[in-house]
């Protein structure tokens, strides 16, 4: 297939910690030619743990870009070279101090892939044993156990704003996982 | 209650046609000082077009940040002191060309608020009348009804892959919309 948007330019604007952004000027197969501002991301795993009540551990964390507490999902980055479970195992132990015995993989998608190439890993995390967190050094992280009947109802209250957490808990619903986890 | 994490300096990186790009130092409450990255976006909506055979009206287009086509919900961007909604009806109309009868909120979320301050708001588009589409002169959009009942299993595959999309239909889902759209 003819690639419907060659790239016949890159301005390079930024190279940060978490995000680098590019602007890339392409052609479009009807010769028309057109900017793309690109937000650049390494990826990022999202964690659904279940515990044995039916609970689902949420975090409660300060996010400044909006300027408010947000009740999510544990999650984070993927480190350079490292297996999404693996940053997923990592990102539960590290906000919530549990280890899972068992882990599922649930959805994968892109966070809002017109402008950024976010892609997000995410899973059932399962046989959980509770330990110490660890989090970063600047991270406040709060854990908030929601019973996992309760999340529909949260999200339409919009007590859970987090479009990422939304996708994959309300994925986790809809395959039933607190009657039949196998059926993932 | 104390700003948790007070701006002490911003560097301004971007300003650009869809997004901008800020660096905050930030000084949480411990006295640690950190920085934020923050991509700053004007807001965005996402529909979901039923029409009276159970059909999802989808968008199949290229995002050229991921490099590859994806199946959405129309969605598009807020335009200066548009209301949510008015920018619902306008982006489904120029999208797939339909407009709506009738149009109800769904959930509200932001789509990755760790980096970014997007918000999105979703709608649920019934009693379609269908039209001519009006895409903007860049975009390249193919329109493809979905069996609502289709939608889960898709989402399973990896054929819907856009997360805003994901949180949008799969709450959608969960509302029972076929049923019985009242319970909105």
């Amino acid at each position: 297939m003819q690639n419907p948007e060659h790239t016949v330019a890159t301005e390079r604007i930024f190279r940060g910690r978490i995000v680098g952004l590019r602007v890339d000027t392409v052609q479009l197969l009807s010769g028309r030619v057109s900017q793309r501002e690109i937000v650049e991301h390494s990826g990022s795993v999202a964690v659904v743990p279940l515990d044995d009540h039916h609970n689902i551990l949420m975090v409660r964390q300060y996010r400044k870009p909006v300027e408010q507490e947000l009740l999510e999902v544990p999650a984070g980055l993927l480190e350079p070279g490292e297996e999404p479970e693996a940053a997923a195992r990592r990102e539960l132990q590290e906000e919530t101090g549990y280890t899972a015995q068992r882990i599922e993989q649930l959805v994968q998608f892109f966070t809002s892939p017109g402008f950024c190439d976010e892609e997000m890993h995410t899973f059932l995390a399962m046989d959980l044993v509770a330990g110490r967190p660890n989090p970063d050094e600047d991270e406040q992280i709060e854990l908030v156990p929601v019973p996992l009947a309760d999340v529909p109802e949260m999200i339409r209250r919009g007590e859970i704003r987090d479009g990422r957490s939304i996708a994959a808990l309300l994925f986790a619903v809809q395959m039933d996982i607190s009657n039949d986890p196998a059926v993932l």
